[in-house]
């Protein structure tokens, strides 16, 4: 870390500084120049708190040289990690086939996707149980009885399942789902990573919809920093001016994680873009980025005319989406 | 609620979207114009899933008339909540004068802070116990140590207290705070938002560095429909592209949750700008804004010359602020 | 064009504002619901000054129907847009391959660039010479030399070539120009976008860092409304508050816009990322998302050591780049 | 400017760089560390592309020490500016209450305003007669219409006044202009700052929708490198995510500026918030946080009823903002 001291500082403001650092157990190396002072700090720097630093009135600026994160850090584990989830890998070559509907709604609806999309080349199912919602008022989930249905789904065609964790009280429903996801919403709920943490399931982490990458790093730390490895980044999408989408899907975020980190990183383009006719042009672009995965919602239910071009894309279309990835990945390769 | 349907679809199809509209207890009144049919949803539509309306494919766009929160609202409460606290009052021409540190960190520090802003005219005193970190490696508070300290200088100055929680698990700890903070970070954490609605303690509910108001009111929504209706809602800063503030403070705050609700507003100048020359003009404008009461980091640490400047103010530099701030009401009353 | 009236306006008030409408040619057709006054608004709603109207105490909300852009409009004109400049096509299938140096800076570099981004199959060639830079003090590229040398590899090479420009007054300079383009900054210029629609060049329109796709739709109708049909759409990045990359590369522009306009969309991955290792990523990314070209910095430059690594890329790099993107091509054809 | 290299860069490429740094005529001083080498370059930095730094492979970070501003600087010009125009003053104490219609209209709406407006307090006229659109089919003002008439007006009060240009060749019109406004769009079109850097006119700059505080200063500083350092700089609100508020309204932007430069800084809360009800708390805030003038749409319409509520004030509602101004501006002087 580098601090740059402002010009006029007294040889006394400096020392005050230095001792205050060294008490952190950092070194110090002061660089003098002509018009401003350096300070290096060596050390375990990851406990320096940098907005205390940066608002003191001798200092200028600070930046850090290395990153606060270590466990995802790829500096430090240059291979790519690779997450096993029954018969599915994810990352190093790997790549996850994600679908399923948004929610879980009955027995039937469930295998039948499951059954579809298994078909169409996808891996790992998704479903949501638990649903976070902006209004108290809204349909929440069939939340236990949703996890169940999942299950059965699992049992009926062999995927791994995949679905979203909101309170830690929950956990013993998710013995059996094999990846737990923490939504957008909950990426810096702090405490809910360090208890999954101490978990040994691989966690799906969402980028938070304000949230930088490097805070999504730090918070892959929290998880990691308890002991467990296993996490899967994943970008759906950030907030920004344009409303013609719901949110902008940041895929610079996949190349730019992966030069970052060794976790694999998936990306979600049906919550971004919230419209079916952009999920499939984002889904292939997602994958000519180079991601190690990629997350889309299919529903099945023919009853229902009004469905077609929402969010959801219907399984023969997730078909042409799955048939297309497979080639694009192999230009990419 | 008003949809507005795409040139183009067919009487089929609209009859589909108002038979699947009127299953979810919604009238239907349906205006067919030259170009477009706009459908006006009349009934409780807080319940209906705007995001997933607007992805069909006939759908054009949809659009709110009522707001969709209602305890929240202003509509159905003209009057202004006043919030009692000890001998505070916050809201309805109450203003709430909160000062202390940013972390308790002894018993000398947070009582000495304490006697200090109640002498310059706060009613409120803030310590951090829990603090939510961005990285796992930094120092989280002194948690139920601190909050113990705290409730040792709500005894010794008679002044109420206001302190963060971040998990439901630690509830018991926060039976003698007389205010619960939820952090920006924790604004969506919808299961802790649930429970606090189960208690009867005033709330201080900070806006998400990238939520806009609405979504703000629907949080404090998520609180009052558990039965809580004490909520303070406080404006922190947003995160936007500009880097020569921590965050941009977003002052309109003020007199838009005016307009909207009956709930008091608060700012917190410290967190948003990161800088102590920053606070004070923050502090004044927040006022002049119409804020029913501000929240300041004042640090009282003779001993420690690098503190000077930081984002934290001295005692004195306090005292000038409240002295200023009380003048401005008088002004603006 | 729809406006909806607050509860509680009276009728005088709704006459006072119908009658104003109708004062500008609009047919107004009013649908009294039970809550709300909704005002539908027939004719040519473009000239509605739709902030003034949001303004009024009475208005609820106002949202337009039909987009306020006509002569980029879909609607209007179903077919893709295919603009032909020397032997290259964009739109409509046709793919632009562009590629050249950041700035030109002299004849054998510009030259050896063009011959070698030929070779790996660019059909259009770019190079600074007006440079619009945020410091007043620094090089503002060669200017009309700049122009001079461009032309000489179109001379020597065939390609046509695209260039900035930044003040009206300059356009003789551009006579021998294929393609004026206008850069983010310039996107609301108004008065430029005009002078530039009376005359029969090809456009490339970059998007302003903070515009959003309707705004950059709009700027477009400024140069067609003046005669000029031949704008080619570019997205370069957005301004957002991520900082891993200079700016935030939005490929769902790709889709909407043509969902949205007949005209063709161009990704600028190289001053979106800023880092030549996110060009090739991005590059693939944009052109799975469904773009009609690309436009690539190369540079030649095997004495400079340094350049390895910064935004451009060498004409190797860029070769392998050329490769993909016509495989995948192929696989979303 | 500070330059960190990454490790493991050799020490053949370190001397690449250093000669490469060296031939921009600046000194480089090499501090080798265990883990990073740091570059400090001293001279005339401004010169230095920093993208073009930070895109070299290299390279991991790069940071200005000194602000890239020099003539807008307060290091060098620690005293504020004070600009005269008529009989007002602006800044080092002095206060613009700048106020008038958005467009002119006619010659008895823009004399009755300004006589209005003067009796309140106001000391410069501003109003509208080049209007930057959006829309090419949006009503563009009077134009040189519009400034005959401001002139009469300005004869009848004394008032000297405030009108926007968007293009260089309509300069002669603006003779008898006494403050010539560049609008937020216009913030970085260049050749226009440099124009007006050639004039001896005070010149009110807006900061763009996206636009950093820096970025403002560096283009204060394109007028003033022409000569001109007749620059008032301008808050109008910035483009987030936040949808209440047409822009957001950034008052933090009133101390920073004032810390970085000398120059005076005006708010124009009128267009940041796009409703009436919010103006009047706007206004006072601005004064608050230390603004030296702010800038008020005010229309005189009687006939108008739909006007009321709308984002321009009736003269009686700004004279009670102009009173309450001043006694705000009393508190904290």
């Amino acid at each position: 870390m580098i601090a740059v001291l402002k010009n006029g500082t007294t040889p006394d403001q400096v020392q005050h500084l230095v001792d205050w650092l060294k008490n952190m157990n950092l070194d110090v190396h002061i660089s003098q120049g002509a018009e401003v002072t350096i300070l290096g700090l060596i050390g375990d720097t990851s406990r320096v708190d940098i907005d205390l630093l940066k608002s003191l009135e001798m200092v200028e600026t600070v930046k850090r040289v290395s990153e606060p994160f270590k466990q995802a850090n790829r500096k430090f584990h240059p291979l790519d990690t690779i997450i096993e989830v029954g018969n599915a890998r994810i990352g190093g070559g790997y790549f996850a086939m994600i679908a399923g509907p948004c929610s879980v709604e009955n027995e039937d609806q469930i295998i039948e996707v499951a059954t579809a999309v298994k078909q169409s080349g996808a891996n790992i199912l998704r479903g949501g149980a638990f649903k976070p919602r902006t209004s108290p008022y809204a349909f929440q989930g069939l939340k236990d009885e949703g996890i169940r249905l999942l299950l059965k789904a699992k049992k009926a065609t062999g995927l791994p399942i995949v679905t979203e964790i909101m309170n830690i009280s929950t956990l013993d429903l998710f013995d059996d789902v094999d990846i737990i996801q923490v939504g957008a919403r909950n990426m810096q709920n702090f405490d809910l990573l360090k208890e999954l943490g101490k978990t040994n399931k691989p966690i799906l982490l969402k980028r938070g919809l304000a949230n930088t990458l490097q805070e999504l790093l730090m918070s892959a730390e929290y998880i990691m920093s308890e002991g467990n490895s296993k996490v899967i980044l994943c970008e759906r999408g950030i907030r920004t001016f344009e409303t013609a989408t719901r949110n902008t899907l940041d895929l610079s975020a996949v190349p730019v994680l992966h030069s970052l980190s060794h976790l694999p990183v998936v990306i979600d383009p049906s919550h971004a873009t919230g419209k079916a006719n952009l999920v499939a042009p984002m889904a292939y672009a997602a994958t000519a980025a180079g991601a190690d995965g990629i997350m889309i919602e299919v529903h099945n239910n023919p009853a229902c005319a009004l469905c077609d071009g929402a969010q959801s894309l219907t399984p023969p279309q997730f078909d042409e989406i799955a048939r297309k990835v497979r080639q694009i990945r192999e230009v990419i390769a």
